[in-house]
């Protein structure tokens, strides 16, 4: 699907809050924080073209291109020449976030404090530090205004938490497949992948940097997920009840099904890059995450964004992000008098629609970002 | 809810295949068997009025009334005086599946051949073996017919696996809230339960009767389905974003969220009555579930079906066993002629309607009994 366009793409980082510690939700503070980041495309002259783009739970700052070892960035089929986030035209972002693992501070990185690794001495962040942190990384850039914002499920709760702390920041935000308020759904599949994490005696309360790591229970976790971001038709379409290298049943505990060699796969593909660490403290800023909470109302969270041009995208079989949560978006968007376009999409690919629908979302983010352009008059490269 | 009018109720053993062991699905055997049942309500002369209530994953025989300390039957709130399954009129038998851990032959039970518990020398087993013990258990109270078998979920598929394997010893089949074939979702779910169980250290691959038991893994295995059937909905309804004992966040790693709490004390609570190595043998006997396969199709494992009358139930808000699931099986039914009531209940309680939609079920279920007894002009005591 992908032709990887971009090339080898290149990781950079971004040190601050060296001298003063940045102050986190909890109360605490961190610092220094180091942000893993790639760039693509070209600022062009006023820097009136750049697009930050915000992972999800499982991603990093590499969202197009190939690393150097060859592998495509997680949002490679929609950031390239030519691709939904044009490079041609745009000067595109994405930056790991705080608590991360690939590059970006988090739990595995050194505690200046003790010269070892944080582990659970790391602070509980929120989605709302995350932000803080990338909006650091835009005023490094020299920033003033993003072109837009855009980002899937954790990302687009991201996106959603930028418009609403620094609105005059943004011209224009894309969540996709995501929620304004975690639901006690995600929270309890949260929870259970944290506890599956717990469990694992090489877990040792997040102090395992210098032993064996809590692969067993973050692969488990990563299981979990990974069923969560399907649907039953999508399910039924990918494996059936199909049987995996046997003809028949096997009447022992090994594997008989193509879905569950599927899982073990990606659980076990999963620990060779991800920290376990990083696994609790990202799902627990995604449990936190309500952006009502502290505003009121969605409605008073969104006051200062009317000015925003707003891309809302949901899909009919994403049971874990359901289309009212996109919905309930929507209407208090549109309650503060902002330009929303909102599309529900038809898919059958459940939560991972928003990384697989290529086409439609190609056209239809490459249409917004051209809306975008031409109402603010924007001279592209 | 419940009154508990059967008062205390007592479980009662029968042991067959001690001189020829059963012949399972796997091609091995097992014996002897011992199945744990209950009987509620009296069987009449011409032994016409019995009901066979097959258990679900988690069940056992102590389907109504109290036991000895003084829990309630696991369908309680259907089974007794003038309930859904009405004991003044009926005579109930609930019986532990064999490969459960409630007194009947499962992995903790005695291996003859060695004077230890089985754990992973218990053979593999499937729905039919359940239902093939279950048929020894009533040719030994004297039943030749069945006046209905009904159960939900697993207890479902018991039913169906009845009326295909045995049309002449059933009347009426209730199978509510399951399915024909277990759905590639079910068994990654059930796959990912029992990796958490493998996971546990204590699980020592089966083998642990004698030592710690693999709480955690069971625990977790139960959080992960006590998600799934629960619906996005009900989850709202019962838990929101309630924090458990705190006013406000902890930026910990304690319990934030009252779902959480739930799922705790539900997985923690699991294991007091639950055997690990059960959950691994009867999900795995979910997971090989397919009724159409050896038969050719649904419709040819129904072929001999047309004389049973069905009550079908499904509900809106299961996600686990959704609607289609419960059409098929309809449209197969009908296709060979039987008689098919099918009720699709507007419920927001997920996959545990069948358990909780209590007045709704009541009424359908007792209707049901009363147009089955009428048809076949039963002479109830």
């Amino acid at each position: 699907m992908s032709n990887n366009s971009l090339g080898i793409t290149e990781r950079q980082y971004f040190t601050f809050a060296e001298n003063e510690p940045m102050p986190l939700d909890s109360g605490e503070s961190l610092g220094p924080i180091t942000l893993a980041y790639e760039t693509y495309g070209k600022l062009n002259a006023d820097k009136s073209n750049a697009i930050l783009i915000c992972h999800a739970l499982s991603g990093d700052a590499h969202a197009g291109g190939l690393t150097s070892e060859g592998k495509a960035g997680w949002w490679d089929d929609c950031v390239g020449p030519g691709k939904a986030f044009n490079t041609n035209k745009y000067f595109v972002i994405c930056s790991n976030v705080i608590g991360g693992c690939q590059g970006s501070t988090g739990p595995g990185s050194i505690d200046p404090k003790t010269g070892k690794p944080y582990g659970l001495n790391f602070p509980v962040i929120t989605v709302k530090d995350m932000v803080r942190a990338q909006r650091h990384l835009i005023d490094y850039l020299g920033i003033d205004k993003l072109l837009a914002i855009a980002g899937g499920s954790m990302g687009g709760m991201q996106v959603l938490q930028w418009t609403a702390n620094y609105p005059e920041r943004v011209r224009a935000a894309l969540p996709l497949a995501t929620t304004a308020r975690h639901s006690p759904m995600l929270i309890a599949f949260s929870e259970v992948g944290r506890q599956a994490i717990y469990a694992d005696p090489n877990w040792n309360k997040g102090d395992y940097y210098d032993g064996a790591r809590p692969n067993t229970g973050l692969a488990l976790a990563r299981m979990i997920g990974h069923i969560t971001y399907l649907s039953e038709e999508s399910m039924h379409q990918k494996f059936g009840r199909r049987l995996e290298a046997r003809e028949r049943f096997g009447f022992d505990f090994e594997t008989d099904f193509a879905v569950e060699s599927y899982l073990h796969h990606n659980g076990s593909r999963f620990t060779e890059r991800f920290d376990a660490n990083t696994y609790l403290y990202v799902t627990k800023a995604m449990d936190y995450f309500d952006l009502a909470n502290g505003n009121g109302s969605l409605s008073k969270a969104f006051a200062k964004c009317a000015d925003i041009m707003y891309l809302v995208v949901s899909f009919t079989s994403d049971w874990l992000y359901p289309t009212y949560h996109s919905k309930e978006m929507v209407s208090a968007l549109t309650g503060i008098g902002a330009d929303v376009t909102y599309c529900n999409l038809q898919s059958t690919w459940g939560h991972d629609a928003f990384l697989l629908e290529v086409e439609t979302m190609t056209q239809l983010i490459s249409d917004f970002l051209g809306r975008v352009v031409e109402h603010h008059e924007i001279l592209l490269p």
